[in-house]
């Protein structure tokens, strides 16, 4: 911690960066929080935002700021900052973009500790953006306040109930997001929450006027509550510090990456959204080659890779073994599996043989292992007894029917080795949202589509890959 | 409809195919249906399948065969075909393959029109099983009995509550399912369900020794509630057909097709499967390319593709306007559209000044026309103004935040365009929830991610790309 600690002390880029507060603790675990720009009207984001501190149950003091209230949702309102009558570890910013210097310097005389600043009007919209955004910077940083933003979604770790964002997403969870669009955040966070499986933190970066990337990804590195790092990004902050903390992180946790603005027209609209210097698509594939940052395509591969890599580890090498109920579900998942140089190695004969004395006949004793009409239990004996074949290192369980205890069975089976098994469920009605449920609940990530399970354990692999590789 | 029948009446392929039959009706809207085999153990298939059957409110009279039962699920049990007091239909057929033969020349002398023989237990499980069918077969043909299978997971016609399949699937909708897995069938069809856009018709092929997926996209092809053909195969039963057939329908509907075993292990599987000859995959390509197929690469392509086509009519040209509240999304979409040859056109001079009056200073007029935080009417506004410009040919509308009234507006905004408008709606939580299902309601495709929106487009633009070429 303490390299960590004298990197963050670094003036970094000219004026721009700063660090003079050695922890974000107090932006993600505050003991008291002011909403300022509160309000009474729904559907503001003052509103919003405050509805959702407190149905996330906020650990925090909330004191919500309007000089026009004197209660908002059933909490007295402050006309100001100075005036509330406690300190004030963190300041949520929601007034328009020309009175925020203004309330900055309020929140330097309270001693507030980090400010997220979701208000927009800054550098973003041009020159006089630009001088607003140069004042909030000077006040923060002479004051010591850590901030969020400008021009942001907001932060939320549903670990202490702060929601200090859009929608609402409240389930605790092992993945972390750093996200550059705050819409590519609540999309993972929103999917996370509704398959059960939650979030550790999520944080939107804004114009990232002090806290960056590199800063979050090395908290996050030593957040116990996260267990991946999912990250969208348009263009990093710092190539050189980029490089040096992921390639440090990405051996502890894994760190999945998706970069907007590959393509020329890509490109284009990013340098309207965040105007980050894009630079060419083929130096960012490097730098993941490099630092072992897991690089992805879409936003469904972001939260799926997050996902499989939050609750397993990964492959030891390329060999899969496909368990399915349904033949053309186990053809859809080998064909993805050697169109992304995954290995299907057929099982040894004294498996098969083993397997074909306890199995009914019309079982495929083959890879894909083809169970067709089968129970659960009947994966789990598959798994255990090709568990110890070396040229196997995951699994990927297909239920292409209703079929009820798969998600026990497979956790049992899970419990018998340290070779990942995936899930793919589909077909299956109300039985299937049951048991994929109940699957996020045991720690077994699965997948709607035989393809997107077989995408998830080449993202594991690709990690397992870089992690080989270097301590050869 | 003369060429249709005519057709019909070859004997092809020697002794596998025949028809006699003028229509495939006795099999979607049966008066009058026999399920043999029915069960009263839950968790059985003649108990599930009768219990769809009931729940699906079956249009034809039920008639539950089971000789040792006097009554399941409240219906009168009859111990044989022949003791039931009214002609039969269609036979649903669930006993052991050996029991098959038998229970075909009983539904002969019954004067039975259509079976359904979801046993398996047939050609793939070896010569034992080869034998049986050709008995199957030779019944069925000397009687001129319709059959769907053997070794199938049955059919829906939810328009006629026949769900003679499993899970339940009750919506009624417009995109008709053949396929060669019955799982992939049953994954499609709960999708349709899921998302509230519905089936007109789902027939699991099984081994295919009498109707195959010609007689069936043909069948499909004058079908009133059927606007799409949604196909997966393993290979194809004759390929010269297949191609006349496809040809000539493909004009009329779409056909959305995904073909398992492309790779050599895939192939392999498929071997086992269906024991399908797969063929190169090179030549499955060319036939789509010939016939206007839309081949898809994955399972969620065909259900994406499949949803698009049975709402839209398509784009006439490459041009896309992307409309977002998110510039992340934005970027995505872009990316996306570049690397599948779609076109991104900036928006004309006048355009972007009539509407720069009207927006607020925040707007980036530019494509991606990205509204930042935003109102549902400033989509409609956008799209009804740029509807004239001859470079745009499509819309993709992306809900980046939980904006209300989304479908409203955008289902006002293609009332006014026959310009196809394609909606991706995420990260908005509860209200993404009920905005994509109005919006199925309203006929207007909305997918949760931009990238799946993108493909969705450039599927449309390849029917529509084939339809042009072959007109001019």
């Amino acid at each position: 911690m303490l390299v960590h600690i004298t990197e963050r002390c670094t003036v970094r880029r000219g004026a721009k960066l700063y660090m003079n507060s050695p922890t974000l603790e107090r932006l993600f675990q505050p003991s008291s929080v002011a909403l300022i720009g509160a309000s009474k009207e729904e559907g503001k984001l003052g509103h919003e935002i405050l509805r959702n501190l407190i149905e996330a149950g906020c650990q925090a003091t909330l004191y919500p700021v309007n000089p026009k209230a004197e209660q908002i949702l059933g909490l007295k309102t402050y006309p100001s900052v100075d005036s509330i009558p406690d300190k004030v570890d963190m300041a949520v910013i929601v007034v328009p973009a020309s009175a925020v210097p203004g309330i900055m310097e309020q929140c330097a005389k309270k001693g507030v500790g980090a400010a997220v600043v979701i208000s927009g009007g800054f550098r973003e919209v041009g020159t006089q953006g630009e001088r607003l955004e140069r004042d909030l910077v000077q006040i923060a940083r002479a004051a010591g306040i850590r901030v969020i933003g400008p021009n942001c979604q907001g932060i939320n770790n549903p670990h202490f109930g702060l929601c200090a964002t859009w929608p609402l997403v409240k389930r605790k969870g092992p993945i972390a997001i750093i996200t550059q669009s705050g819409s590519v955040g609540a999309a993972i966070a929103c999917w996370a929450e509704e398959e059960g499986i939650g979030i550790s933190k999520c944080v939107a970066l804004g114009n990232r006027v002090d806290v960056n990337e590199c800063d979050l990804i090395e908290y996050f590195s030593e957040d116990p509550n996260t267990r991946v790092i999912a990250i969208y990004l348009e263009g990093v902050a710092d190539g050189q510090r980029f490089i040096k903390v992921c390639s440090s992180v990405s051996r502890k946790k894994p760190i999945v990456a998706l970069k907007g603005g590959r393509t020329l027209i890509g490109m284009k609209a990013m340098e309207s959204h965040t105007k980050s210097l894009a630079g060419r698509d083929e130096v960012f594939d490097a730098v993941c080659r490099k630092t072992g940052i897991i690089r992805v395509d879409t936003l469904e591969q972001l939260f799926d890779i997050a996902k499989a890599s939050a609750f397993l580890s990964e492959p030891k090498d390329a060999g899969v073994l496909i368990v399915t109920s349904s033949g053309g579900f186990g053809i859809l998942a080998s064909d993805t599996a050697e169109r992304l140089g995954l290995k299907i190695p057929e099982p040894k004969e004294d498996a098969k043989k083993k397997l074909g004395a306890v199995l009914p006949s019309q079982c495929i004793l083959s890879n894909p292992f083809d169970l067709t009409m089968t129970t659960a239990e009947r994966y789990e004996l598959v798994v255990k007894e090709m568990a110890s074949d070396p040229e196997i290192s995951s699994f990927l369980a297909i239920f292409g029917d209703p079929i009820s205890g798969a998600a026990e069975a497979i956790s049992r089976a899970q419990r018998s080795t340290d070779k990942p098994i995936v899930v793919a469920y589909l077909g299956g009605s109300d039985i299937e949202k049951i048991e994929r449920s109940k699957m996020h609940e045991l720690g077994i990530p699965s997948f709607p589509s035989p393809e997107r399970a077989i995408v998830a354990i080449q993202g594991m692999l690709k990690r397992s890959q870089y992690l080989h590789a270097d301590h050869s």
